[in-house]
């Protein structure tokens, strides 16, 4: 079996860790191509990776027929139309999350895809593939906790002093599409995708003023209200001292299972004059890191086997779309219905 | 100096225990009366403390001049009329929580309190008293984490197949009163005394159907918005399979603080055919013996020495008024502002 | 039914949590008595506690008619004949560990007790009193781990930089007399009394090099032979940088029960920049301190139901004995024969 | 650079790990020639692998010029010879541990090295390469902990009702060669290769009496005392009911490191009727899975860039003379010098 050739689009850092992984460490793909508007984000991969392709245009990569995927870690504002892009060109996509801020351009994302059936394309909502939480949602399945009906969630980033997001924030579409958009995508596949009825959310600046500017926080927490009664609550946070802190509980009815209560770095514990302590992972790199390798060799073998991966369009569309329900309701101070 | 001479009113299971404290762990108290209808509470009263006078009368324990101080472990809806005729007849009075589920008998209670200056009224918000909260709350007055600017919080107690509860829901306010009014005011306590702003609130029924009828819900999240732009995510639960879950967490701008994240029964550890385990605490009694008792121990402290506990009737009233809004914000549907 | 009257003999630190105790918090004793040669701590005595008779010296303790049992909380070598007096005089004995350092004066002990065996003589293991500890001995009996063979213990101390116990270390016993005493005596009760067959032990100085003088160490490890093949592996340690950290597991045929593993403070947990942490008990009396008052309440149940105790004469013989072959084993550098 | 051309041999459980690693996983590793005297074992190779040569015999896979290094997962009893006719035929060798149960063997594996220094040998130790062994290695080396003084490391497996490992007793060394070899290797590591000088140990047979016809153990505890007065205290263990539990804590004079002291399987933990608990790693595999693969980089790389592994043949030799010394202490019931 021919190993599927990918073309990785942004060698950004999180592209280049996927990058690494689709030339090492992933069985059926074979890392082809590498498209990047800048010299040394090329020069990187061109070094590293032997029989590569390069393109600074991404319009030439889609014209290179021996690509069969693009792999794209591009800017949030890019997403759609290069996935439609791509689907036009005959690729597979795998397109970083989230599919777009816009529910415009999800839906025209989707309206392609149904065009090209045999494509296939998938949002890398990463933590799906992460062990523990395949491990929590599998345990969810065999009922060890009952009947699920609520899910606690937060994505807590430790707090960059240089406030580097700051000047990123008018582009991220805010705190809660930026990084609640993991945990109302967790929310809904542990729940078994419920559908959301109402959504309240409440946000403060704990330090970064720089925010204000564009109606943005660095803390914020909310509420989805299913039709069916069962309910997500959320926190989203970039100012941890501690680390990059992402931890999820599921509460059912006969038990409560969660996953990274305390965010270890690894095994190791200390015990010294500050009493017992680990220490955590500083990013959600370190954190996802097996993960995002698991998530491309999903990805792949769906495109091998056919098997599919479980990850919707639909799902993408989704999570966009509570996504900025939250930021309506934060901004409005009062509950958004759906 | 002599001892504070106490007379316990309610027998019950709680009164018991504070009863036990009162006449054998607390210096500069004795426990000199005890007053219940109930034949064989007193019976239990007499059979186990020397010296102890027994009333079936809350009145004729009232009119007992050797007595300084009523300790009410009464149902709630008696508290506020209890402690206004205990100030009447020049007793200092010890009152479980909460105050009152009516606002305007909270203000009674102040107004009666307001002539009677010299007499003290302590309602028992025990969770202050508590050695790991107690920590807590000097860590973040040291500067431990900052400034904190989010607390979370929950009491969710062990599921009761039986569903005692159930019965006794239409007089318990409802969840939130009765249960989230612990995280209020530890929420108060922790973030120094914000002024709340805002509610909302959701529930739902995961077990109990029989709270459709009074509009009572088994699991309830809720989020207080106070006017500097803090906030308190709670949640409080009837049916946790596990055991009595209460913890709370403080996050700051430089560090979190929790307290009880996992509600270990003791220091035992497990390791069998399942994993490693810990047991959990059953009910709030094993949680909060020891609070319980430095609880007592303050208040007979504050009657003595005339220090202050810190905890004031204008506390419990404004944990009764949030729990009502939050209350309001779930049957409504929608924030209320307060 | 009359309080047991206690006179408590030794007021240094521990002695002053004992009178606490024995004053306040055990129903059914009442402190009557304190014997200290040095005047402070009587003077200490006569303030905190009502009715209170003071004695230098302790024959005249001793010859107080009114003195139901002697409370012994004195140097390891005035035990045995303290004990000895104490029966002689007609008093019920309770006396902190260990017995004596030498097993001829066990001996006479025993002896002494058999002329009077209807006065009872309690040493104060009082780990065994801990809750936890119970809950594991309790676990153990009902089989949670099947046929336990194996223990591993220890008591390690937080490191004094001053070295205090440097200057007490040629009165002491050395490090396995004086700290694994405690886990030989858990190792032989939670075992159900194995008989010991043969010992070996090692030990270094980490930081203490006074000790070499008087043939110390500051740590030290040594396994016990049981003779039904059974074992206990031990360690103690004055050197911590965290805490007072004694810790226990019991591994069985069909699991393990630990005690302490994380010497936890309390309930409280940080997580700043250094990572996620718990602060740790800082001596032995923050960790046992709940025990020591359980151990009075049980020796004082036992005085007046005549309920044993479970802890002998004999058991104290034991450890000693073990504990003297841990040091001799060390001392030689081989396997001591029991 | 050309790949370094690897030929493995064995393809059992943990033959087929390293061969995944190797061709999927190793960059600048090529998986070239598998060899094994199972047919099933070649078939399995050659499904897998692309381009794979394959020998049922040994000497035809060191006649084959092309391949550079050989990857030995064989039965120890094969090491010394398999690595000495290696290195004659000019291959780097990767072996599996022990390095042999026969210290003549190590030595003459050390002699035929000699003859051949240009050429690489690695001795798979394992956990040298684990992320959570190098951060407390890492640790340690910057003085976190003080001068460690202090190694206690245990190698437990989860029991195998089946016994299977009772027939490979006879051939496997006993339990010290075969599991304590690890810690043995830790403890030296982590504390800087100290002399060994005095060995005790001690054991017992918990479940499995087959043992007892070979003189094995399926628990065991030892200690090394080092010439400079550290010690290390080792626990090996056949038995375990939660899992396979490895843990290894290193005590300093200004603090201690522990790796894996809870042998968690991810980061998911359960609250339910049975307290809160979370599942075990169940073999070694699982807990090591990645440590295998960094292992087989760190070679990779040693041989490509000349960088040392830090692990010698010395190493190994001193694992199993230190490993025979346990053995006999066990056997005689007395102290073994070195």
């Amino acid at each position: 079996m021919n190993p599927v050739r990918v073309g990785i689009v942004g060698l950004g850092r999180l592209g280049r860790r996927h990058a690494e992984n689709l030339a090492w460490h992933v069985p059926g793909a074979k890392l082809a191509a590498a498209c990047s508007p800048v010299r040394e984000e090329r020069e990187w991969a061109a070094s590293g990776v032997p029989e590569l392709a390069l393109y600074a245009d991404y319009d030439e990569l889609l014209a290179d027929a021996s690509i069969d995927a693009v792999w794209l870690v591009t800017p949030t504002s890019l997403h759609a139309r290069q996935i439609i892009a791509a689907l036009r060109a005959g690729k597979h996509v795998f397109c970083e999350k989230p599919l777009s801020l816009d529910l415009a351009e999800c839906d025209a994302v989707i309206e392609a895809h149904a065009r090209h059936p045999h494509l296939q394309v998938m949002i890398g909502f990463v933590r799906r593939f992460d062990a523990s939480y395949r491990d929590a949602f599998d345990g969810i399945a065999k009922g060890v906790i009952g009947r699920p009906f609520m899910v606690r969630s937060q994505t807590c980033d430790k707090n960059d002093p240089d406030g580097f997001f700051v000047r990123f924030a008018p582009t991220s579409g805010g705190l809660f599409l930026d990084c609640s958009v993991h945990d109302i995508d967790l929310a809904r596949w542990l729940l078994g995708n419920p559908r959301p009825k109402r959504v309240v959310a409440s946000g403060t600046i704990a330090i970064h003023e720089g925010l204000r500017e564009c109606g943005d926080i660095d803390n914020g927490v909310g509420t989805i209200e299913f039709d069916d009664g069962r309910l997500a609550v959320l926190y989203a946070s970039r100012t941890m001292a501690h680390g990059h802190d992402t931890q999820t509980e599921v509460i059912g009815t006969a038990g409560a299972l969660s996953v990274g209560r305390n965010p270890r770095a690894n095994r190791v514990e200390i015990a010294d004059a500050q009493g017992m302590r680990n220490t955590c992972t500083p990013t959600f790199f370190e954190r996802f890191e097996d993960a995002f390798l698991r998530e491309a060799q999903a990805f792949v073998v769906s495109l091998t086997h056919g098997t599919p991966t479980g990850l919707t369009l639909d799902d993408a569309r989704e999570a966009t779309r509570i996504g900025i329900a939250m930021r309506e309701a934060y901004e409005r101070g009062r509950a958004v219905e759906l």
